[in-house]
């Protein structure tokens, strides 16, 4: 995966991909820059008038119910139909699934009307939104991601025909087939608000150049996010040096630390 | 005070509050991060179908009119008396309040229908909010927190019921009853945005831990934030880096500069 | 120029005049920061019930249509025409215009029913709102600020009655009549979201304290805002480090750097 994640990056950096946000308020400007610093070209649109032409001319297509209002939903439906219909991949952020029933029905009107690439949250997110008992059985999600979590992701995927990927202590990224596992990343990075967000963004970006390889992309996204907080770290340890830092780290991380560093099996 | 600062404040990093924001766009990102820093846990969530449902789960609930639409009023009262029935701690930020007629009648909207546990503000916001003449007479709120300032805090909060917290060169912190004054903090706060609006949500955090002590938990709030503001200021004194460090401050203060340096009065 | 700028961004520190932004959700909080470190004030309010009252108290009014929703543009054209009864500039930057109908529509909407004092986007933001073929013919916007932009620039000054206020590498501000072309700044200031919107913002500011000299306090705001970009790389070339610098810079760059390296003919 370190060849793989050297070169999808380094086409970022040189193909610059348009990525279009209807992200939360919260994180409109933090993930805007994170896809700046990347090498990415972020677009933040709404507006159901324009939605259709924003994700036509994009990469991919990022969605984040964070502050979510119901006429957003539709706009990110129509997005959504979009980017299905161009072959073009869509990130689905589930920000608070499961803490208010808005959410929780906002994602699966989402995935109910529109095919989604990748659900990407933490695991409490993520398995919230999965049919069967099964699913949440001896999976306590606050723990973060262990075998159970796993399993629970695993069958969400195969049920929603979509890469789980879910974030925590160690990331696991999951088509229901295979399983990556990233060991990037470090806790510093929870006190930074749209840090997990921008991760979604970043992850479109991947996606945006990496073909049909969109499992890979996905780990690949996940790896070198945790690996640019690893050295973000090592400059700061206190939240906001720490989120400057990590903005750097996106912009000057390549092939020698991706080599030396990132940590997915 | 000092002895009770420390404590809350630990309080606040051992059991993370969630903390409820509808708040205006310009902030939410600033105040998430402040609250991550300081320890607690940001959520914002203005959309009315499910603020009851978020209010319901949070220590404190942190209302801010500024960027105010007339559409987020009715959500915030209706979070307002979600948060009065449980009994959880409200906060008001009367952004721009004597300003504009939208702003001085949502504050009037909002606190008829609810009961709200602390208004902060700075003098002009909080003064224009005085039914009686006597309130503004003699009062230039521009110049700070003077005598007569502190005076119509008193009876604004005899009138409606709720502590007044007004921030300036010294802040007043009074119920009416009693008056705290707190003595730290430094000019250079007043040109970042958004360190106004930031320490009403981390009020709502102290009060979220202070059972019924929420007089001595708002005044142990702009303590311990102003604190932070003076040592940020040590750092730089330009607001770009100042702003970052403030950040850094909320995570790295503790008991021994709240013993050296807190000055309430 | 180099008097003039010093004597304009005096007057900025010493008035601190009102700067009412009706702009979009990514910036709202980078353009209240870069207003503030400049010494202006700030205020963001976009509903329609407040926008005239707010206008008539700003010294100028900076309409930006990032993020759009259709009836935002209601409240600008309501905010656009208080400044023009009151002879308040109004600067508008067409985020995206070219890019969707809505945006291009919006602008036109905007331009037909109020006057602006101020057009300012990048050249294929500009360009995509002249009327005629010759506009843009033989011009590729995304090259920068050629002889050709220039031409075409000065046409649509003319058929606007507008400065027209062109960012590329090199800058160019022009009435149809005369041009300013502004060489400071540097290509980091395009990895930071905000950073043209910002300019924006920055423009409204000398405007305001410019009396009738409005092409060249235009042409000030650009020389001083790309002078601080230049001296920010020099402390970091690395986005997130750089951002937070270039904040400092508006701050604490005065006349000695604008005597020293403001490059405006």
């Amino acid at each position: 995966m370190k060849q793989r994640t050297i070169q999808l990056l380094e086409k970022i950096r040189t193909t610059a991909p348009l990525i279009h946000n209807i992200t939360n308020y919260v994180v409109m400007n933090s993930s805007a820059n994170i896809l700046l610093a990347l090498g990415a070209s972020p677009v933040m649109a709404h507006c159901e008038a324009e939605v259709e032409e924003m994700t036509a001319m994009a990469g991919a297509l990022v969605l984040n119910i964070g502050t979510l209002q119901q006429d957003w939903v539709a706009s990110m439906i129509t997005a959504a139909k979009t980017a299905n219909v161009r072959g073009i991949p869509v990130i689905l952020d589930p920000v608070g699934a499961g803490a208010t029933t808005l959410r929780t029905e906002a994602v699966k009107k989402i995935m109910g009307a529109a095919a989604v690439t990748v659900l990407r949250g933490n695991a409490s997110e993520v398995l919230s939104l999965g049919s069967s008992e099964a699913t949440t059985k001896g999976v306590d999600a606050s723990v973060g991601v262990t075998d159970a979590v796993v399993r629970a992701a695993g069958q969400i995927a195969g049920e929603m025909g979509c890469i789980v990927a879910i974030s925590g202590e160690q990331d696991c990224i999951t088509d229901g087939d295979r399983v990556f596992r990233v060991s990037n990343g470090h806790p510093l990075m929870t006190r930074v608000t749209g840090i997990g967000c921008g991760l979604s963004a970043v992850t479109g970006a991947f996606c945006a150049v990496a073909a049909g390889e969109r499992l890979e992309a996905t780990a690949a996204a996940f790896g070198f996010y945790g690996l640019c907080g690893d050295l973000a770290v090592q400059v700061s340890e206190l939240p906001g040096s720490f989120a400057t830092s990590f903005v750097d780290c996106l912009y000057s991380t390549g092939a020698k630390e991706i080599d030396a560093l990132l940590n997915i099996s």
